[in-house]
């Protein structure tokens, strides 16, 4: 018999939140790599909140993953076999093969890691695109100064975490909206956050952001959107700036909720409010990735990864990733 | 008898659209000017749609009328009586005393016209705030290119048949909406818009805008927020631009109406979106005239005056520019 191996396919267009069996796991005989190509074994998928846009089968900046196609996604993994000049079995690569165990893949969609200068899963987490995410996001289009006060919501994510933190290093007064207590103690403990709180114990959004901002909201960066959003739009400063990074409280609604009108907030108060996709800045990565490298060598950047163990939970792990259950980076670890 | 000049002040916080009786036309001694003032008669009095935020109560960026104040706004006049030693008498001035036919002011308030260079009027109008709002809040939030799509709400008012002008002479194609037949007419017919439509008559603004900007739209100018905007938002294309200028068809509302939200929309399309208030530029308000007197004396710009009057009218032409009632610049000559 053929080795196997295994791989994720959307079954099912997810209504609401996706189920287990929006997904089928399928087993196929490893592939062979064709000219140009390397075989690589995972090490390490990454579950991101972008995933549920891209199975909505709505084209939005990328194309939709159709019935029956593996899942996409970063992972990293090792070179089984090699025909591609620039990699050599054994090495460690990060690419975009999506949920595979093992996986045939152009070579030149490939990125070598060093895993003595990091952990290979950062290559998914803080030294890769959320880090990048966060780091990009956060600076080019909030411009963060000194002494202003800078809100995040889904600020325990693996974006989040590392927005306050950079915050922090920018100097300035950071706080963060997060959904369990112990998230908020992480945050505030661990991370150095000056305030934050529970949104699903808060019942006035206003009320709490009011007390832990007193002098109004310069910087807002996004994960959330939803009610959350709604209320730090009315604290944002004159000249205020928002970061548009995700909208997870609404990724998975059967049909959009109306919401009050922000426009009337972004013209009396000059808002700046910008959506941003995080390969904009692609050519830039090196010098993103070096800096997040420094500040975490230098220990001012701490991150956490939530590591789910086993292939077979991939799609568990997506889902519970969606529903907030992950503190930091949410990797599967195959 | 001493002599009298008219003022109207306000008399009640209007609740949804003002009415007539929300202002007080009332009779005072003609002012005696200070050291430093001096006493001008008013020319022309501006109404304009931020009148309508000060009368609130509210405190947005500047501070509210108050109910025995007299209403505030930009007027044009003749100096009678001059106590400050940049002025004489018969010069004419710029200034911000409001809906007053006579009125003593300081003279470090006030800016000198000069008649023979262009029309006093226009102090108020295309070559004053209005014009300014076009020139600055289009180009440096929307840095349009040749070849790209704008559209204008609000777009036969007078700051948005200004920004299609501009954007025409940077090579846009311009598409106008507006609220009577006879303004899409002058839009398209005199001031070379590629396409205008009536919101009134309009059953479907997505269907309407998808017909007039078949490539989607990379620059939006809103004047007026609501039901149009929200159809615009889908159509903007990936870094599309939205300058927030204004918000009219909510500044009447006696409760904010929801909405569907828009930032899904700016994080998938990578959007800006930016309100401004004008004297943010105002160090820059040079080169702006210059530029726009360039422009009306090569024919470039036209420009519309919809002057209503009498004194006695200015809560009226005020009311009626808020319903749009104007084709251009609502003026009142007293």
């Amino acid at each position: 018999m053929a080795p196997v191996a295994r791989q994720f396919k959307l079954a099912a267009r997810p209504v609401g939140m996706p189920k287990e069996s929006d997904f089928s796991l399928e087993e196929i005989p490893v592939p062979a790599p064709a000219d140009g190509q390397v075989l690589v074994k995972t090490s390490y998928l990454s579950v991101d909140p972008y995933m549920r846009g891209r199975i909505t089968g709505v084209r939005s900046y990328a194309d939709p993953v159709n019935i029956g196609d593996v899942m996409v996604g970063g992972a990293v993994g090792q070179v089984v076999e090699s025909h591609h000049s620039g990699f050599a079995a054994g090495d460690f690569v990060l690419g975009y093969w999506g949920w595979q165990e093992q996986a045939a893949v152009d070579g030149k969609t490939l990125l070598k890691l060093n895993p003595n200068l990091a952990p290979i899963s950062t290559a998914l987490g803080v030294l890769g695109m959320p880090g990048m995410t966060a780091y990009f996001g956060f600076l080019e289009i909030c411009k963060p100064q000194p002494g202003e006060v800078v809100v995040v919501s889904g600020a325990a994510g693996a974006v989040g975490s590392l927005v306050g933190q950079i915050a922090k290093i920018k100097g300035c007064r950071v706080v963060g909206i997060a959904g369990t207590d112990e998230k908020v103690h992480w945050l505030v403990n661990d991370l150095g956050f000056d305030a934050a709180f529970n949104y699903k114990t808060a019942t006035d959004y206003t009320a709490k952001l009011k007390e832990v901002c007193p002098s109004g909201i310069d910087c807002y960066f996004d994960n959330v959107g939803g009610a959350i959003t709604d209320s730090v739009f009315p604290l944002l400063n004159v000249f205020g700036r928002v970061s548009v990074c995700g909208q997870i409280s609404m990724y998975n609604l059967e049909k959009p909720e109306p919401g009050p009108r922000l426009l009337p907030y972004t013209l009396v108060k000059q808002l700046k409010v910008e959506g941003f996709i995080v390969t904009r800045w692609q050519s830039r990565w090196g010098e993103g990735i070096a800096q997040m490298a420094q500040w975490l060598k230098e220990g001012k950047i701490q991150h956490r990864e939530d590591i789910v163990e086993g292939f077979e939970n991939t799609a568990k792990a997506f889902i519970g990733m969606l529903q907030g259950e992950n503190t930091g980076k949410m990797l599967v670890k195959v």
